[in-house]
């Protein structure tokens, strides 16, 4: 077992040394990098469909897609409107690294994106794990999974900065309380920003683009005043 | 990464190694043992609450609930009726074992058990890998989650024997099709029998447990006339 933990913390450094030359990357083209994690069917793709069809006019939108198998999302995504879109099919890993996130974003002209949505494999384990030089993750959490989920799969909820809690038009078909999941979350992680959402009924997602545009604008002001002092 | 692929065979024929023993175990004592696996909040937790009340008092049950955080799965399942409930804590780590079940079960009495559930961690992904003795991985879905899932995690639904359809009350509120789901599913795994239940509502569970039944029963009977053999 120890040679297996050794193995996994080389693995796991391998990757924060590739994810940190994303985030150098990244930063020098100022883009908003968001890692998208759920659990599998939570709605990460219809989130992408409709934020593509809202603000693919007004920012430069380009998607990473992960798949374990098919492409299935890329293409879906690709049809929802302006933005450019590169599958990643994982053949049966359960989460993307940041050499795949390397690969996929090679021939992205950064120079030329606001917004880079890396779409995760579903999965609330093992993704939590991996930094792919994003500037947060966010936890996307159906109603229909039920209020408990920030308490049992804790590093997840710990690591995001925004949960989104989506299928808000089933609230009422199961017991799942709002307050509680609030509460949940918030105990694990104080500083988690919280939305909700209903991607089928397009509820809640006028606050979602709010917090995309507050976030692209923060960042560009950010990397300014960063280039400035370095120059 | 070849080495971190050697190791991966290592862990995986160690993990193979267990499973071979947890089953000659469960055989002699003729368990029926079901490895239930699904994304988070596809319901197996309630699925086994519905099964326990319903027939703790005809069969003898045991359940292994394996959880990433908390035992709150186990002590809803404890409350349940009548069944022996022992958890599995694994701290973070996104499956379950065969050395994890077979520190869980060191103190089962097998012999007085007729149908021993594995309740997994909730992962689509990386519990299709591990083999724990059972007899057959029974796959839940959620139509919550979407008609998709088994084209786009197929290890999953190859190597399950039994795919339940949970929350089919939920019906209409999306695109979830069943023709759709079946037609996925029988592609992934011609063999693969399909369930349809809402545990909230009740609906479908009697065919679940006339399921149980026949397979109790089978395993009876068939490790019978096995040792009728071996003798």
């Amino acid at each position: 077992m120890t040679e297996r933990l050794i193995l996994n913390e080389k693995v796991l450094s391998e990757n924060d040394r590739l994810a940190a030359l994303l985030r150098t990357r990244f930063a020098a083209d100022r883009v908003t990098v968001l890692n998208l994690v759920s659990s599998p069917g939570s709605g990460k793709t219809s989130l992408l469909e409709r934020t593509i069809a809202a603000l693919g006019g007004e920012f430069r939108i380009a998607v990473v897609a992960g798949d374990v198998q098919t492409d299935n999302d890329a293409r879906r995504i690709a049809a929802a409107g302006n933005a450019v879109v590169v599958p990643i099919v994982t053949n049966g890993k359960c989460h993307l690294d940041a050499r795949m996130v390397t690969d996929a974003t090679v021939d992205l002209d950064l120079g030329a994106t606001d917004i880079l949505f890396i779409e995760n494999v579903g999965n609330l384990v093992c993704p939590s794990s991996y930094d792919l030089g994003e500037d947060m993750k966010v936890v996307l959490l159906s109603t229909t999974e039920g209020d408990d989920k920030p308490l049992k799969y804790p590093g997840m909820f710990r690591r995001a900065g925004l949960m989104i809690v989506n299928k808000t038009d089933l609230l009422g078909w199961s017991d799942f309380e709002m307050g509680r999941v609030r509460e949940a979350a918030r105990s694990i992680n104080g500083d988690l920003t919280i939305l909700e959402i209903a991607c089928r009924t397009n509820s809640g997602l006028t606050a979602w683009y709010d917090w995309l545009r507050a976030h692209v604008h923060s960042k560009r002001t950010y990397t300014d005043t960063n280039h400035g002092n370095q120059v």
